[in-house]
């Protein structure tokens, strides 16, 4: 069942190494099937080189094993609350990519400081509150769902428009409409992470940029009037 | 037609994953010929890696698709501001590399701190100002490079000596007498930029290089007295 | 004899150059059989790329070779120190690695900013005093050892749940239940001392992260109730 | 004439890449017979992935070339002038790699911070006062040479145990028993520099290590009584 979400997934956690996104096997990306509400995620422990399809676990929404044979990414009901609560996004990966781990460790939100953060993330990635001790004990992997979401309650964000946040103290989690596009946006998350704090040490009291810019740069590669890329959009289109 | 210059173009294009000069698809290089007034440009939205020769878009000086079946870049009409005011250069590259996009972001020029910089730019590498609004929603890509322009006119600054400049929030473009020199500026406006960012870590009243200094190094490899490399000047000569 | 500790020691001295934790042969990983009390070690100035497994050294616990025709690694009598004083540990690594290597210049104990640091280091990472001048002329490496375990026993630390040090001055060392263990003790430092510069650039004020959040990530990846990878537990387990 | 120099001095030049101590051609290396005083120097301007052995240039004391169709290096004169003045030495090595050029731009010496740079580099490694015009104007690169020799002999300097140098505005040379020992002095100060940085960072008010362990760590590795590596002594040994 669900062999090409399958695939998907298998393709996607393999794009982590690839990317140096990873340290061993500190990351995980997952999928869902949005009309069978089942979610495939990789396996806990799983070194990417030796990862295969049959490895992959299939899950329902609350977390029961559908299929496979190995436990679950320890991330999983993370993954699960997202999908629960945020219905348009496709794919969820969660990696320890150094330089947006490091703005997640400093609990700063990243400004939007430029054309290549605007072109992916519609503002400020937030960086969400510190969790409590109750959280942490009671469950601690779903209420690091729970405090993403209620982060983007609060501040009025569109998960569609603003693909990841930094979980305080932590590391970073995005998504994407599929695995592929959610492994992506962790790409450019980390590249935007690593730039804006060289930004910063050459200029301490930069502004993010205005408005109108940050609109041009999101809509041009987004929504109806995007023009970037060929006709058929892809997602990893040229600027 | 034109064969020889998509060549170059394809393989000046290939050279910026080669260089770390780009992550995913974000950069783009062109050619022109300069007796038909005609440039080749990477199309928009295909991979490096699954770029060919029949995917570049041939296009005159006001944009029109002469041969090509797929999209042109999007910043095609920053390429073509740039061959129509500066008449020495015959190839431009854009990317986003991130240690001159962090100066971009940070608005601040690169002043030429050693001899590294004085080889290839004789003076400091340019920030552009901030567009304006109307500039942005009217023509985006036109101003950009109207802007670019506007630059080196206030300045005074000769295109051919000065082969790159920073885009304010956004990002660096390059040039040079061919494709092939203009990546080659790319990658050394990225190490340049680098390493201004650790000198002024290491030194923040640092002041640039003697005008003396700078010329001797810009002059000894350009210019009808240059010394360097073998009788055959090339484009990537030894220091 | 020990040939499986050997291919151990082996294997774990060539993770170093592919985790890039070593220029040239700044480095060294041994593992020792409890039982016999027999310590297998690198040799002093092979490089990795030509290390063979007949070039491993065995020595007792007193420092005197049993085996093998080359010199053990000078710095011999700073592994055996920990072995006699921490029980617990099978496997020692020395490195030069960069990020760490600049804490310890600085002096710095690298405190528990984030869920990455606590997975492993169950708090912060100790430096040791600055060695006196009798130390260093009368036994330079035989001292090093001594003021690493001075460090944990001033501390109350537990060298199974804090497997590595930084020595002033000079660079880590770390350990783990065996020679593999041990490296990839290694690389977490190297990678959590990246991230935690990068963090107080960011926040020169933050503050390491609460206890129990140190719990719950250092307690879900070891002991009795740890609940991460598969149930056969294995020392690269994913987040 | 020469093969067995020219062979030496044609691997260091092709170690420099590999190092990543080179963007493009910036960098050269020499080796010097002084039996014959003959010394064979890089080409300018030849990449370093299509130089042979037949593109070296033998050049004597005074730079007239004795063998070779192509221009020796346009920096040859420097490294005559090292040559000539400093007579333990048997290769020379120039590059632009980025950490230790950021220091000579800065106009910074790099202090002994820690053991990594005691064990190549006995003290602080110099940095060359501002050229002046006139002898950038005369003989630039023969003055590059004269500045570096004045900075030793102002400093009492012994260039046998204090292998490199940097200079102010440009960038380091370093040198050797012979062409392979200059580039791996060359190495060693490339990663120096970079956690001298990190380390300034983390602790503004950091100083040097102490006398004795700056003793301690340079003669365990040279003269006499040094106890690294094997009882062949080679260029590449454990620390």
């Amino acid at each position: 069942m669900l062999e090409r979400l399958k695939k998907e997934v298998l393709d996607a956690n393999l794009q982590l190494p690839k990317h140096n996104l990873v340290t061993f096997t500190w990351g995980n990306v997952s999928g869902i099937d949005r009309e069978q509400n089942l979610v495939v995620i990789k396996p806990s422990g799983v070194p990417y080189d030796e990862l295969t399809i049959e490895d992959l676990v299939v899950v329902d929404l609350e977390g029961r094993i559908v299929e496979g044979t190995l436990r679950p990414s320890s991330d999983t009901p993370t993954h699960l609350a997202l999908y629960r609560a945020f219905p348009t996004i496709g794919g969820v990966v969660h990696t320890h990519s150094p330089w947006a781990t490091s703005w997640a460790q400093a609990g700063r939100p990243i400004p939007s400081l430029g054309t290549t953060h605007a072109d992916y993330y519609y503002g400020e990635v937030p960086c969400t509150r510190e969790m409590t001790q109750e959280e942490i004990d009671r469950a601690y992997e779903l209420e690091t769902g729970n405090v993403i979401i209620e982060t983007f309650e609060k501040q009025g964000l569109d998960p569609a428009a603003m693909p990841g946040v930094l979980v305080f103290n932590h590391a970073p989690f995005c998504w994407g409409k599929n695995a592929n596009e959610a492994v992506h946006n962790a790409v450019v998350l980390e590249e935007v992470a690593k730039m804006a704090l060289h930004t910063f040490q050459l200029n301490p009291s930069v502004n993010p940029i205005q408005q109108f810019l940050l609109d041009k740069h999101y809509l041009r590669k987004h929504g109806k009037n995007a023009y970037y890329g060929q006709t058929k959009k892809t997602s990893e289109q040229t600027l």
